[in-house]
């Protein structure tokens, strides 16, 4: 069996959630396409790219992420750190002939992303932008109700991510909340994901207007990296400016016509990770929020006017991916199943030679539509997304 | 006890909840701020009159609004006709001295409303417009939280009416799809009650961008007042335009800073009567949608760390209006209950020669948003509601 | 039109909800099957008497409950009083020849209510226990639905009722906590319902094993009328022993061979009048609770496997009795539209000469198995539900 | 860091769930009490061994039980087969000084369980029965707040386990519908769960009275072993009698006083994997249902009397075992994460010479109450389960 040698970069939030998929994969798909070994652990220092390399399961361990780019042995590799760093990374990695995957936001801004996807085309190497949550059985499902026309024409798309954690202004300064080091605030961040759905479900974006606010305008400071997100830390320390968006909203027109509403918000209290849609169509409507990922709402308009209402779908072998995971419906999928997916396709694709469903492609797509949002605030007025370069 | 005389002037849908209102008022407040007498039914025709006068309980009947004017025996009117009656009927009550209710939209556009309002003021008549939703106990427990501070300051309101009778082809050409007698379509329709529920639980709203489409674009002609909404007839009549929106969405801002969007559809496929909102404050969330009127969600910041999360409190007798009502949580209101406190509200208001809660001031407001609206899809780009006279 | 004359004795809880029903049925059911008059009130006391009868728009009042049965100018009695005092009331009725309309319980136990089943069918006159949810459309939809043969064969029928106002151990010695004047406690003031519900959407019920405790086992004396359910007084006052049942469980056998379990509890904290049941057949299952009265909860085996899940059907027009009331699906109805269409339903049954949906005969053999429950708890095993005499 | 080899009997449903959890328990917990090896695949055939060994990354293989109890290089032995080998592979485990895990129910009765118990102690080693269900998050935290009095007094508990899966009349004649392979069928299979919930929330139970039906009373024969649960065969094949019960329902007393009810279906349409409880006490109430295994719903008599309401805990970090996961609620764990748990206290437990949280003892107590379900079955009538040795 073909072997694909991994490299992880970085080991906050996200690196925690890398190595369990890479060890499942063979265990759910079985034989994999490739199998995947968890080669270099890559750090930001000796104690802790050791020490992660042994929790982790990797077999050897660098510091830096040129040892990643620089190894032969290593085929693909993992970039897990903040988005000021992606674009550096990526050009040396694709230089290198190693396939890349990359987290979301794929870059600081639209113009990056370009030039990322046109190396990494041009390099000939296969590359993924970790938008793992619409590997979630439910989101696919919903994806392939639409594509089988159970909805009809959609009228329209509304999109949100409603977080509250940052409400907390104990929360540090991490890059998250630094323009330098993010580009934007929960726009891209969890933004980013959201548009990532609408144009996987209802397709490109033509035009927004949009709205932000910061509400917690400064913080403590603290390394870039650490500590993870939702950490809080004492507050009598030193403090610098917030100068990213706590919340950005946005109206739009798909180009097929339909209109959508995106809301962002990291100050919506009580509402702990909620992401999710509601699609109109012409036939029927779904609804999905995250919180309860192993569910979709279905309605459909061709049943018995008596009888009809929305259905709670529970996932389960008979849906997306489905196969892989429980024989029962209802036995519960989270978090890391949607990294296992994410990851398996790459695994696929790179076996296959062939494009992963989420590519730089789609990365460069969405930062599009960001800086078209982050335009129209500024001209506070509509943008159209392929005005932006 | 004092008697206030009701004169009704119309008896599609709005006509068979008025009766059942006034009927209960006593029985529910008891002794009354004044006793409602059923005086005088106004129809469109003798057997209309003579019937429905009979059916809900009115001592005499009439041909044509301005009897209602008219009778000297007639303290109140009630004003259930097409949106472009509003005016005329209104413009002569208040000559007449008689106080007026009025449905929403106030009127066929913020002009219009403002004449009435002036008109109904320079009278020194009571007036009411029939914002009744706002109503709704747990609406109204929204508002006492929000005004008690346990949201702090409030970041952003959404608010929903997603409906779906309309989509059926076969709904006729009933007044409310035309532009000449309704003013506009889903957004003065249903958009209003949401317009309302935004002003009422956050305050004025300064500007606004937003989009509408047309999506079933002719309907079969029939009269104007008949059938009633959800009606179906055959498909072989000849069809006229349908030249008024079918969904309406809009973002906003309000005076005090926060944020906002609306959405206003009659195309959302299994929401039925879905009216809503969520509202993300400083301490707090409130989320509320009427297929579930007697529930409130309230997410409270101060709850300890592992035992908080949203609460569904269960309307009943320590709620606003409860004590009125059943002495246990849970019995449930329903529709008619919204229309007893509606017009309870504005009998209160008669006998004290106070404001009642929602007056023409509110019709005229919600209207200048109705217009900014269509003036931002206009325009392509925000428009101030402070802009439009 | 024929004209039905009503007198009402008793002005608690129950008092509340017949006039506005009354009052409402013309206007809902055009013309109706007779013109519901309320004719007489009849109070303990000639202030309340007086005073009811102009609050709920009788004609006349009257002192003690013998006053209604003698009225030559009374057609119908409402007896909304005790159970102690269910069963003279109407024996004596039914000898003066009125129909006769009584809250549940019927009676103290399965014996007196045999006897006064005997005596209205001997008297000739129309007879109805007052079974009012299971009017709730949602709930006959779920029993048109096991009639269509929806859901095939019954394997099981869970229901519950499950309050908590009673927890409060201020909550005074009224009726219905004392055996002499009520019979039983949660058992037979809520269970009862939960018993015909199961008899009416799965047949009779043949045996039943049981358990039940008291947790408040004393509480301050009051008047035995007032003050209504839900109210809290003082605690300093003299205390009296609760000798009735504050929960009450049982499983059963229906004669279908179906299996059951019914839980009705009075100490369920914060489920606030959670009345409901869960209903498994071969084709599908139903669910239903009245904190959610206007939706019924419906799975379809036939659903394609990868798009089956439980419907949430919002009620409406196209749904038993929906066509009386709103004609658009979730505008909502409340607990009063159930007194209306309890009390319709038994107009037109003494209109048309006929039965009306649940006779003293439903009375009669709720409360047989309710004496079951009892016995099986004194007994400690199963009782059938025909030894009880 | 001291090492445990593993080795695993058994490649089934259950067997999917382990590798994956030993894989992860390091890079979750790390740290790790001991680092578990997966170290010994055993199967009932090379070919299966030889497989499952690659897939699930364990070092060697091997053909039939005996060879994993008889291994030098072995310290814990998963028992993942079905129940009528659970005994033989204990007790000779055991003796070969092994630490066993072994899937519920543990036994075919109470008698075999006790004897497996005593052989455990006896020999000093340690054992776990596999009670991963409550591991969950929410099951925890329910267990934590009874244990500091949030609830105070318990009065009552509901435990469910609805499924629908063999409701399917051509899923074959696996090992779980034969009395002789498995000791019964709903309610040792998934109400075993139930009976494990009920004792660690609310302590041991005293007496049951229950009942059961066996609905699909023949299926077609396969071996015992595969295909796995939920797996559809041709119908055209030979049958055998299901002998098992396809739901078990029964009321009970628990030590304490409280009451409780349990119901373990196969039967019960839609219902996918719905398992839970409602626990209802003195000072409030908990609900949890699997299907939304991220979600704890609460009841505080404590509120504010208008703004008490149930809430909806969603599981994070600081809930129990959740600083091991992600650092933002409402990520979502699913049922891996359960067995990750469930074994990782395992090994916790050798480390420490201490015991597990669910040992055989709770796998004796368990199969007691079943025991005494099935006799009160038998004898028609209440049975105390410490009457069953």
């Amino acid at each position: 069996m073909k072997e694909l040698r991994f490299a992880q970069i970085g080991s906050g939030l996200m690196g925690k959630a890398y190595a369990p998929a890479l060890a499942q994969i063979p265990m759910w798909y079985w034989p994999p396409a490739a199998m995947p070994r968890r080669a270099l652990m890559v750090d930001i220092d000796e104690k802790s790219a050791r020490d992660n390399a042994a929790r982790y399961g990797y077999d050897r361990w660098a510091v830096g992420w040129q040892a990643a780019v620089e190894d032969p042995d290593v085929d693909v590799v993992l970039i897990l750190v903040p988005n000021n760093l992606h674009k550096d990374i990526v050009l040396a990695a694709a230089a290198a002939g190693k396939h890349v995957c990359c987290e979301k936001p794929l870059a600081m801004d639209a113009r990056e992303a370009k030039e990322m996807y046109d190396a990494v085309e041009k390099a000939g190497v296969r590359h993924q932008t970790a938008f793992n949550w619409r590997f979630c059985p439910a989101v696919q499902t919903a994806k392939k109700m639409v594509a089988d026309g159970a909805l009809g024409r959609i009228y329209d798309f509304r999109g949100w991510w409603l977080a509250d954690w940052p409400m907390d202004p104990d929360i540090p300064l991490t890059w998250r909340f630094q323009k330098a080091l993010a580009g934007t605030g929960s726009l891209g961040d969890i933004g980013s994901h959201v548009i990532d759905l609408g144009r996987f479900l209802v397709g490109e974006i033509s035009e927004v207007c949009g709205l932000a606010d910061t509400y917690i305008k400064e913080r403590t400071i603290v390394s870039a990296f650490a500590p993870p997100a939702g950490a809080v830390v004492g507050s009598n320390l030193k403090k610098g400016p917030v100068d990213v968006d706590d919340n950005a909203a946005f109206i739009m027109r798909f180009e097929s016509g339909a209109y959508g509403f995106i809301e962002a918000t990291h100050f919506s209290a009580g509402r702990k990770n909620s992401f999710g849609f509601e699609l109109h169509g012409e036939k029927g409507t779904l609804y999905f929020d995250w919180l309860r990922m192993n569910e979709l709402q279905y309605y459909d308009r061709a049943d018995p006017v008596d009888r009809e209402g929305f259905r709670t779908i529970v996932m389960g072998p008979m849906h997306p991916y489905g196969e892989a995971f429980w024989p029962v419906q209802g036995y519960g999928l989270g978090y890391t199943e949607t990294k296992i997916l994410q990851l398996n396709d790459f695994i696929q694709a790179i076996a296959a030679n062939a494009r992963p469903q989420t590519d730089f492609y789609d990365g460069w797509k969405t930062l599009q539509v960001v800086d078209a949002v982050v335009k129209s605030i500024d001209d506070h007025g509509w943008v159209r997304v392929d005005s932006i370069k």
